[in-house]
């Protein structure tokens, strides 16, 4: 037992005080070692200048958690034959009103007043229209049951009865210039409030150098007042590559991008916001274009109820917030470490290939590289007399301490 | 000094142009050459096949941002009691009529008309409706403040008189079949814009075979128009694992999912929406089942505010847009080789142990592969006689270039 | 040919059957022993603990796609000049009425009723009110377009005339306290479905432990019942870290987060909703504090479109669900592996560096680590005579196993 606890107790003590390190070779030769150095230094160059400094790869990343509200200003005023001269302030062209990340602002609108429950002619499809039809005007709303009369729709044309809202909505006319072209003008005003909530870090975009000065009298301009969260709607539109007395008239989306990208080692007052303005849905192709939703106002008249109806073209606005932010982290630091000593194993590994395959002196460094065992060592216990004692055996003789060796040397044993 | 700069120059070229590889045993073995060649290959397998051709472990990836519209299309008839006859289209049966990616289509209501702000008797719970109440129909929505004043409810029953828009909705007795079922057959016009910021790539979910001609007639089927932005209702909610008929009475929620898995290696038309539906909050559980709201449609009547209130059932639909997109960078790639190289070392591990502790010729191999260097060496300084030279002090001599070494071999030295 | 096929076999058979292991100098020195062991420890303790159990490395991640719909109870009455005693209920003081997942319960108004279209006298900025105005009061809602005329605003100030929407709100007397401070009782309902799309896997805040029984009556605490979702604003407004009075009377914005942080390794009850609650935009600075907003009741009266002007200031709730799911997985599991393996190459550079370098007997080490391989070997062809057979040569004709070396060992290939 004792023997067994002093064997234990050997291996503990040579686990615990012993090192081993590979034996190496030190080439000397001028082609291999500048190709080695060179390949290190462009892996550490890529890993220090690229994966650390530019991409950060010492950096935990977090996600952002947003919350947007919005307040719009301005009016306008318009004059058509059914609303006759009206004033259009906030409170009529924003939908929905409570100021959310995606509303709409109207700029544009057909209307269809004293709707009611009832029986009428549908609005056809005759030849003066058919033009105006044809090149996808008219909406494919249906408007109501047939009733299977036909009624007078005007003084030359008789159309199918319908039971519906009545009158039946004529939308074949969009007016254009838009009704609403002044909304050019209105501002817009963007309360953006962000959390990282991994770093417990929140962060508005009425940022240090929005003061409530500045915001009073403040527009934003992409590159002279680029933290004004105060917009015009002409500017959104013009910065999103469209037009906007064309998107006017039909409608159209624009998105506004809210770009944090916070780099949390730093102070947060360097955590600023980047505003960006596209287009959506504008492609080349004329699949679907505008954006337009139809809305009542619901009254009662004479006991009965009664709508406007109001088929909207306007621009809808998307404020999509986007950000990460990112903190030193000892864990991406390490992984990133880790990865990076293993890609310098590649300086190794090329390298060797170099020296083993394509020098001049490739056998020669084999041969100092490599050490042969082969693959049925002689049995320990036998030693074979001196003669026979090539390679391998004397390996295994000269383990006892007590064998000494006075053979000759030969084969593979030399070079090792 | 100029030997001070000599050993520098000397120190520099050396570091330059030096290469050092380590020493290695060449085993020739069959099991353990095999095993090691086996889990070599089961790693790269591991490596190519599953985390960069599977996985995509050379791309770097990067998550959606996303603007949705959408637009509906159907009408419908219903004929209760306190309406009449009355046509249903777009305007009266969404909320909001903006058209977000969060919206409402009513199926079914409960219509209180000409609420006005007063006193009545609170609807009560009395024997003929408690078997109602019991099983949950009625809501808890308190109708008013109390007067502290008894009046009778109907002809038999007394309840409390409250203050608030009377007359009190009754809710008790949900229309079956829904009062708008035929919304089964609404259609559903999805918009879908995304981007993704990282790579700077915007696209629409009218992708290139959506055209004008086959957009103006498809309908989505998960198999034979998979890419049509164009929904039934009715088929949304089959998909999702709901009775429509059953959802329409008393209201449910339904996911719309649009999942964009994008491979920007590839051309960007390979860039495709997925379509999925599912039902949420329908849980095997009934707790808190259906979804409904209260609206109201106020007007003015004999110069009072008086209002319309419904209780609306409806398809809540929420459309999720959710997506990655993924493109070749070299940060991961680098760090996936990396981390691959580091998984090689594995192989080289578990083979050792192999060798060293579990094969026939364990010690034989251990010689040739470790050398011993003593916790005390011989000083340099001092070379002793050729008897005493046994392994370490032959060793530290033979690095002066001019001491012959005539000695015996012995010891540790030799299976070097 | 057949000698090809040979040696090409040969080199097969010698790939397969052949491994290498690097050849190990096994330094017995407590110092090194310890240090090594000791880093290794480090790291193993770092890998294992922080890594995989704390950061739970070996888990794949997945971000959350969620659904949140909400339903309000409560109701309170004022009694203000204007409106009269008047009852308000959810229908009449929540925005939008659908329970989307941000939405704004009306906690204080301004109130002016019967606005039509026409001809009025701006508010004026008179001595009286200019205190006011300067406090900021005011809001800057351009109220019409000026018509160029001089009328009475009351008996003894005169102003410009406008066209637009008349009588023009008066906005300067913010009510206070706030006319639905009884708000604070409100209860909210918050139902949120999540979904984990890489995983499959749903799941909804009605969590197996608020059963239809405990759902009738409880009321979030954080404490003692952290998993009711039913929540009274008063409590939401008082975890935010805001005062309610105050809060109503100017309005703000709530931010509510339901965080699921799942570990999909354990069985799905385990995942469950953690609610928090922050005052979003409540910065120290007061740049534009509060939340209002407006929006109108549009009617009919004696043929004319008549509206009631709201300007609502309230509590914007928004419900900003956050989360991930981690699962098991063998890729970032092996990545893992990858970089720690990587890491623990730390040790050896350590080690070798103390070893070579500040360790005493570092010649010695050096000696026993390396083997020199000079620059320009002679060539194999050639074998020199026994004197001139240093070190190089011996090696190149060693390779030759006819050969038999007698000759003296000198230089660079004794220490090997």
């Amino acid at each position: 037992m004792s023997a067994m606890g002093q064997k234990c107790m050997d291996r503990v003590s040579s686990f615990l005080f012993e090192y081993d390190t590979p034996r190496m070779v030190l080439v000397r030769n001028k082609k291999v070692g500048l190709t080695f150095r060179l390949i290190q230094l462009i892996v550490l160059a890529y890993i220090i200048g690229w994966v650390f400094l530019y991409e950060k790869g010492y950096q935990s990343q977090d996600s952002i958690v947003s919350s947007v509200s919005v307040k719009l200003k301005g009016l306008t005023l318009t004059n058509e034959s059914v609303l006759g001269p009206h004033i259009w302030d906030v409170v009529d062209y924003v939908f929905p009103p409570q100021g959310d990340n995606s509303f709409v602002v109207m700029t544009n609108f057909i209307v269809t007043p004293g709707q009611k429950q009832g029986t009428c002619p549908e609005v056809n499809v005759s030849a003066s229209f058919s033009g105006l039809r044809s090149r996808g005007v008219s909406s494919c709303l249906p408007t109501g049951l047939m009733t299977g009369k036909c009624v007078h729709f005007n003084s030359t044309v008789k159309t199918c009865e319908i039971f519906g809202w009545c009158p039946v909505e004529v939308d074949y006319h969009v007016p254009s210039p838009a009704l609403l072209s002044e909304a050019e003008k209105f501002t817009l005003f963007i309360k953006n409030s962000i959390t990282f909530p991994k770093f417990k870090v929140s962060r508005r975009n009425l940022v240090e150098s929005v003061t409530k000065q500045y915001l009073r009298k403040c527009t934003y301009h992409k590159v002279t007042d680029s933290l004004c969260p105060v917009f015009e709607l002409g500017y959104i539109v013009k910065e999103s590559g469209q037009n906007f007395t064309f998107l006017a008239v039909k409608g159209g989306v624009v998105g506004i991008t809210i770009d944090w990208n916070c780099d949390l080692d730093w102070p947060l007052r360097y955590c600023k916001p980047i505003y960006q303005f596209h287009g959506l849905y504008n492609d080349d192709s004329n699949v679907s274009p505008g954006f337009n939703f139809r809305y009542a106002k619901y009254y009662r008249e004479d006991g009965m109820e009664k709508r406007t109806l109001y088929k909207v073209f306007g621009i809808r606005l998307d404020i999509l917030v986007n950000g990460k932010a990112g903190k030193f982290d000892i864990i991406p630091t390490m992984t990133t470490i880790g990865s990076g000593i293993g890609i310098f194993g590649v300086a190794s590994v090329l390298c060797d290939l170099l020296l083993l395959h394509f020098l001049h002196g490739r056998d020669y460094y084999k041969q100092k590289k490599f050490k042969y065992a082969e693959p049925e060592p002689v049995s320990k216990s036998e030693c074979l007399p001196a003669e026979a004692l090539a390679g391998v055996c004397v390996d295994v003789c000269m383990s006892n301490d007590s064998v000494t060796q006075t053979s000759t040397l030969r084969g593979n044993q030399a070079p090792s």
